[in-house]
């Protein structure tokens, strides 16, 4: 995967990411990212201004790093544990969103997220740049199809929990005890009628104002941690 | 305020925000963005794109708006109810972050934010953007001394709820009844420690992981929810 600017070229730095390469425009002069650079014992192969310009259309600031792709996990890697609690995410489609999501799997101990390989965010640059980190703690599986997944799910044991706003119980009503796996939909559309349809329970955030729309990210936060409530 | 680009224009024509200006360039072609401007009965300025050079330093994808600058709140209007609820943002930066809470503070019921004059984010346009309809509906108090505020708050009979990782208690384990004002520290250094002492409890959010750390706007979300949790 190639990411372009010193933010993301920063975070990793600064993280244990394998990097490949990285190139940096002849007059690149970020001191804090040159001595990361140092630490890490890399050579970064300096190009004119005009080499660089192939680049211009990305928003690259003089650096773009070269580092290994983001490895995908297979669901059986986490679907075992008797208390495992898991996250679906039904086409997500904001990498920020998706970065931030991320943060909250690994701070709260979610064992794995699950992602379709279509129509959805996928990890890119950005998820990259915004999960701070936290990526290469988590495991996410990709898959082709999310209903028979869900299928797979239940054969295992787990309890979907889907998210909506209508014909829903309060989240703070449902026991998450066992095998759980969360659905989140997406920013505009929520979750698809056919996920829905298999979902054991679907929870809701009571609002009380007019507008009562949360940011994605926010309320699968929300909701990660009522899941990860009753465990310790 | 002056806002900038087809995705904030689009919001705030959605909206009743008061807009006193709009221009446009003269081959600016989204019907969507048009027939919002119609329905709103407000005559665009075309100009062209010569003249509307001199904003190009902004992203303005060809339009402008002119519009009410956000009308603060003083905090004598939200601070009498007894089981009132509010929450001080102790120098946050990031305007994407403030968006994202005035929205969760405008479905959680929140009655009043209070955000300190100096080195803070503001109510800007991509704060507007951000929050998605929801600043016209929540009540947004601007102080000068933020201690001084919360001097005045526990006279009132307000509990001060601090959060941070150190010193601190697990957040479910907090009794959240009465008059209760959440401190939000900034997205990289926390609570201020002169603010951190004047808190009658400290919250952490637990966590699992290895890199620990939640997005400003998830973290306040899951603290925000818990403290309206014990309401209703």
């Amino acid at each position: 995967m190639i990411v372009y600017g010193r933010n993301v070229a920063k975070e990793i730095l600064k993280n244990n990411k394998k990097i490949d390469k990285i190139i940096i425009q002849e007059d690149f002069n970020d001191n804090s990212i040159i001595s990361l650079i140092e630490k890490r014992k890399i050579e970064p192969i300096r190009i004119t201004k005009k080499e660089f310009s192939r680049f211009d259309k990305y928003s690259h600031q003089g650096i773009i790093l070269y580092v290994e792709d983001f490895k995908y996990s297979e669901l059986e890697e986490f679907i075992d544990d008797e208390n495992a609690k898991i996250v679906i995410l039904d086409h997500l489609e904001d990498p920020h969103n998706l970065g931030a999501i991320i943060r909250t799997c690994e701070a709260a101990g979610i064992n794995g997220i699950i992602l379709p390989k279509d129509r959805s965010v996928s990890v890119n640059s950005t998820v990259m740049k915004t999960s701070a980190g936290a990526l290469e703690n988590v495991k996410i599986a990709l898959v082709t199809n999310l209903n028979q997944t869900i299928k797979k799910l239940k054969d295992k044991g787990f309890w979907i929990v889907g998210t909506d706003m209508e014909n829903s119980v309060d989240y703070r009503e449902i026991d998450y005890s066992g095998k759980i796996a969360l659905v989140i939909g997406s920013e505009g559309f929520g979750m698809s009628e056919s996920i829905r349809k298999s979902c054991d329970f679907v929870a809701r955030i009571p609002m009380n104002g007019k507008i009562n729309s949360l940011n994605a990210s926010v309320a699968a936060g929300i909701m990660i941690y009522e899941v990860i409530r009753s465990n310790k």
